[in-house]
């Protein structure tokens, strides 16, 4: 297997996120290590002051970390998440949440996130990310 | 205004979370301070790996915590959230987020969320949750 | 080795921490998986505010982390701290943190740390700690 | 009063940092919203592993936060640090913390900071801290 069919593979395996596709993100891995997702804050996703919901944020955040955490085709979960949220959004708005691997070594991996507002540039949440990774591999090394 | 005819008020305004009428998540404000928010896993809310999505699981501890820190009628925001996941549930399990203030003081808060598989009895995750208290009240004091 | 003896063993060996040491903290450890770190502010502790340094007050949270953490003899390692900071405190105060084991699986482990102090029962502090567990053991199994 | 000599007055200020001082710790704050603290770990600041103590790598950190978030002349007080240790060091490496402010707004700005190991270039701590910033000013505005 190429290094870029087997990256096709494990993107395959990716798309398969029944929370992301329900919400209507778009999951996309630029190279291993690497995500942006991407969503369009509907009516159902805001909370009782009429703003984004956080939960929603979170998650367009945790699936580009679940992405790049599992981007080497090695089966990664979720130790923490930290997030900061730093500005309201709202119904329309169309977000993009980026995440990188900054740092790898042993059975845990580390990584960034931000969350953007597309339309307007502001940064929403920034967030890091810890994940274990288990010595299994879904695309095979 | 009573204090329970003027928590029941609070309470109609926190009923109005779309995201959580969304999931079918159930909040419940038992006290000021307190906050219990329950949902069935369906199959709309897992991840790649066939487990509950992380997104889930932080939205239902972000409802009782936002339940929790406008349970008093002042406008409060989400500052940060810090979450460990602890362990992995599924399609089917009973989820329950409990969440406790534990100190508030000037312009800032911070909460307790334990979430756990109420068939099993298993902590699945655990944050602290910090909000920042607005000077407005939607439910005046 | 009898429990107590082994407790005894790795009691020992936790007493060697030598910024503990020097800073002039006092580390009980009552049963594995609880800890008690206590210690005076001294004038070498504020900041440039005049209060207790942020850098103290975490460091006395981890000397009770690492002190739990390791409690049963294996090996553990911090992997992330988190920490709330509630209350300011000032030269001469005595501050306690204590540690407790929420949950433990795997190669990980949940702390919570409380910070308190003593003269008022004011908590100062609060966070969550996570070790990764080596396979190694200081004093055997 | 010029930008430059407001500058110093703030550097001035932060130069009192007691804590810092005591650990033989050097601060410089290139420009507002940066800051870099270096200092060489002794016999002193190790834990009972012989590495680098968690408490004294967070306290560099910290040091950097507390320059940069109060780098403006705005009394600024940290509420809450997330850090990740990625790598141990020992007696004798040189260390240094980087912050920046990367959101600032209202009441509150959030910092990233980096610690590395001088000698070896290796990022050994990573982490997000909060300020909440007071309505006052210690160089005035």
């Amino acid at each position: 297997m190429t290094s870029e069919s087997r990256l096709d593979a494990i993107r395959e395996h990716i798309s398969k996120d029944a929370f992301a596709n329900f919400l209507g993100a778009e999951v996309e891995i630029p190279a291993p290590g690497h995500s942006r997702v991407s969503l369009t804050v509907t009516a159902d996703m805001v909370n009782f002051h009429g703003m984004t919901h956080g939960g929603l944020i979170f998650s367009l955040g945790d699936m580009a970390f679940a992405a790049a955490g599992n981007s080497h085709g090695q089966t990664a979960v979720a130790l923490n998440v930290n997030i900061y949220f730093l500005k309201a959004s709202k119904v329309g708005d169309r977000l993009v949440a980026e995440a990188r691997e900054i740092s790898a070594g042993g059975r845990t991996a580390l990584y960034e996130i931000k969350v953007y507002n597309e339309d307007t540039g502001d940064l929403i949440a920034s967030s890091q990310d810890l994940v274990y990774r288990k010595k299994e591999w879904f695309v095979s090394a």
